[in-house]
């Protein structure tokens, strides 16, 4: 039943959903919000975001001088801050495309990057300057490598062969500039995934996409941002485009504070207190830093109330201190580069309203419920589709227009299954529709025709006073396929000895889902974003053998 | 600087925002979501989103029988009730047209309405069965009528050929209907304006336009609807889709109550508290209703928190009642139907945390900041842009994807001036962005060059409390053009003089603002939708000469 050109089209007016709209609104409507950033200078800086218009519409007018024509790609090496929001919306805005990029990587794989999205300038923070140096003559697409400072803080000599001073740019460039209308499936800004096996692919989002995650994930299911919140995006504008905060925390008209390089526990917690930051966003690693702060210093939040949790699951003690000794109300969210990241937020229905708080907590602890405009399922090996009754762990596939299609210049091929995008998590759907990742699909552990959910165990472990971390993997079992080990990091100074850990398991899993054994470890394999490497793990495990010769 | 075709575009999943997308998101990630209805029969209906979808894809099943074919019209009469929900989403989503019709119009306008519209089904509440009897041997292009109820409820008589009971047809539909893909810019539904003169006209959406709105709407800054929420719109599905609440609180999964239509302050009353309700919206007029009756009998809400009042400025009596002895925020929202119909609502920056009430209630007092999607400005005669100074009165216009660029059939011709819409509504617009509706272009009163706004001097008029309703219009001066004239209604057993009335101004507004006589009158003239017509009260004004024979 498909109608490809309807009879009667509406009567309304025609716009294009581009990203340069969010800042020309902005400017207009809420023209005095401030954005405050720390700058890897040293010092705090503070402007408009009408201030922050003018300055994107200049700088526009520089990449036209540099003769970046409409779809190229322009790079990005730099932390939050005001200057890389100014590229964020002169680079999409002009029709050139945005590629931020995690400077976290290895060098090997940034020039990998920089070279297979033929970036034809690359901006860099202070902070950058030796890694671009040494990477600058393995990128020959790059014409010009611009430092985001003024003339003082350029270096003196001449190690980086067309370098510019980005606030020399801006003096020089003229201030008429008007942002360019087009069509808004245009390609707007690029992220590549950190490419746990092969190399980095990337995602290509569209302005269309652009407008409707800022639009999607601004309402009050998702990230909630009004215009009398202050905003500090600590998830990293180099990262997914930092949740799409740069964007609805402009549509909302919300004050912006951008942290720069500085995410320890005490420079976020001063930042918080004299910004009066109300909402937040960011990994769980950086809670447990400022939590810790907070806790060990006495102190407590005078504005800050919510904060989203992504990127990996939230601890469950962590989401507890947050609420009940710091004030925070806690959000968790799920979702992937691929998905511009977000898919889904925690959040509590109606109906439970009244709850006990522990039952409300369990709730909480979910990655919850898909924004509108983001559909998924769970299915089985033979792509058949599970049942949602919070039970039944699958492969979670998801299908949206902020998700992608296929990969910049069709790196690794066809990726969709039947339109879904097939996540490589797992995951189980309630009959509310409250979504749990269980584990990563390469990471589940499938004993005797059952998956056991890694995730599960390993939050388990965290809970013991005596685990600083700990990683759960399948190893080879004759008669099972596979059984789940547990290695732990334990924290310095505690002691905690197998029996001891595998009794604090005893009443919270079925008995199936019982490590086998448990590892001690000095520390656990990690990539450039933290995560623990599960696939490293595995591979040092590959000549392990379980107890009692299984 | 137009790319028309731009060489690179995103590599994201292409899918059209139609409104079938909201009710299939909520069925299936909120499926278990109240809807419940006071039924025009009498009692209350309740059943989840999931039944919801179910019934309206049968639904659409019932049209695709009845032959009507997408682009059709399918008009409703009919209050806030479930099956008019499953109208809303069977029409549209079937590709067809759904077309509300306010029933408080004069049974002529509304022949002429559904003659216009070229409507083919026409479907009814019980309540509306004589109106129906009246008109429909005057709508030829209605093939059948369907009352919106069951078997039993069917009239005994053939006062109405071709007249069809909405739960026979929905009984014999199959269940297996899809919603079919088409293209997003499709008409969706049809709205006519009251049309206070000429002939009504028509706002035709489109899924694109509504599913935007439905989004914008949905936000912090704007409705603020989210999944704990229990919503009940006071305002009527048959004036310009409920602010479009009918999407916006199902793609959020929020709780939905329609209260049919017992509209009195006592049946809202008795509904928040037994659905609990936590968010409220319609025009001033219900809140005073529900106002005194909760007042009168010492009773407070238990759940309820917020209300949205539009359709014409806040009293701010009745805002400082709700905030101050009842406990609910309230937020003011200011749009039209050829707007979908919002484009600005009230709220605070984050600048405004730490002022004193009354300068908060000042701000929240004016209409408020335009949603992300809304462009506004000001301009005078002459069409030159006036500044944002909080102080200068200029025509406003809008421009946005949910704001129509013509009318239904091209009535009116050329509606749009230089691609943004005259609103008719006169307003100043201050430097944060805070619009403030001072008049109607027509209403003004211009004298000496200035313009004197009507409605500031009828809100002081009706903060004096032996004032019921005030209306202040301008009559023809010899020297200043147009002088200000209040015509009042004293409240029942109150009294107030000419001079009283006018002491009571002073220090309240400019001294050339001092209207230069007032009139006792027992009854303004007011149109279908309970609005006061000013230009009726003119002409009643036609021989009215000034005190000092001005």
């Amino acid at each position: 039943m498909t109608n490809p050109q309807p009879p009667l089209m509406g009567a309304m007016m025609d716009q294009p959903l581009l990203i340069s709209s969010i800042i020309r609104f902005a400017a207009r409507h809420y023209g005095g919000s401030e954005i405050v950033s720390r700058r890897v200078e040293g010092d705090v800086h503070r402007y408009t975001v009408r201030d922050c218009e003018a300055r994107a519409r200049r700088l526009a007018d520089v990449l036209r001088a540099q003769h970046v024509a409409p779809g190229e790609r322009v790079g990005t090496l730099a932390w939050n801050g005001y200057r890389h929001m100014e590229l964020y919306y002169a680079v999409s805005g002009s029709g050139a495309v945005l590629h931020t990029i995690n400077p976290r990587l290895h060098p090997d794989q940034i020039a990998y990057i920089v070279n297979h999205a033929e970036d034809r300038l690359l901006f860099f923070d202070l902070t950058f300057l030796p890694l671009v140096e040494a990477i600058a003559p393995r990128c020959p697409t790059v014409k010009a490598f611009v430092l985001m400072s003024d003339r003082d803080h350029m270096p003196a000599g001449d190690s980086i062969a067309n370098l510019l001073c980005y606030e020399d740019l801006l003096d020089a460039a003229p201030a008429d500039y008007t942002w360019p209308e087009f069509d808004e499936h245009a390609a707007a800004s690029l992220c590549y995934t950190s490419g746990t096996t092969g190399n980095p692919k990337g995602a290509l989002y569209s302005h269309r996409s652009t407008v409707l995650h800022a639009y999607a994930s601004a309402m009050p299911n998702a990230l909630n941002v009004g215009a009398a919140d202050v905003v500090l995006p600590v998830v990293p504008m180099f990262h997914v485009n930092a949740w799409g905060l740069p964007y609805s925390v402009l549509l909302a008209g919300a004050k912006l504070v951008l942290p720069g390089a500085a995410l320890d526990g005490k420079s976020l917690y001063e930042l918080f207190e004299t910004e009066g930051v109300t909402f937040s966003a960011g990994v769980p690693t950086v809670w447990l830093g400022l939590v810790n702060y907070a806790l060990q210093n006495g102190l407590a939040f005078s504005t800050f109330r919510r904060t989203v949790i992504g990127g990996a699951a939230c601890p469950p003690a962590l989401m507890d201190t947050l609420i009940d000794r710091l004030g925070v109300k806690v959000i968790h969210a799920w979702g992937m580069t691929e998905m511009s990241p977000l898919g889904t937020t925690g959040g509590l229905l109606a109906k439970h309203r009244d709850l006990p708080v522990e039952s409300q907590r369990a709730i909480l602890r979910k990655q919850g419920h898909a924004i509108f405009g983001v559909d998924m399922k769970i299915v089985d090996d033979g792509g058949r589709e599970l049942p949602w009754d919070g039970r039944t762990s699958g492969h979670l596939l998801v299908k949206g227009p902020w998700i992608v299609s296929r990969y910049f210049r069709d790196e690794g091929g066809d990726v969709l299954r039947d339109g879904w995008f097939p996540t490589g998590d797992v995951a189980t759907i309630d009959a509310d529709g409250f979504m749990q990742i269980t584990d990563r699909s390469k990471d589940v552990i499938k004993s005797g025709g059952e998956w056991i959910g890694s995730i599960d165990i390993e939050n388990i472990a965290m809970g013991h006073p005596a685990v600083l971390q700990a990683a759960c993997i399948g190893v080879h079992h004759p008669k099972w396929d596979e059984r789940p080990v547990l290695v732990v990091v334990r924290r310095p100074g505690a002691s905690l000895t197998r029996e001891e850990m595998l009794r604090f398991f005893e009443g919270r899993i079925a008995k199936f889902w019982m490590p086998d054994d448990v590892v001690f470890v000095d520390a656990l394999p990690t990539g450039a974003t933290g995560k623990i490497q599960k696939n490293r793990l595995r591979e040092q495990f590959a000549a392990y053998r379980l107890p009692g010769g299984g």
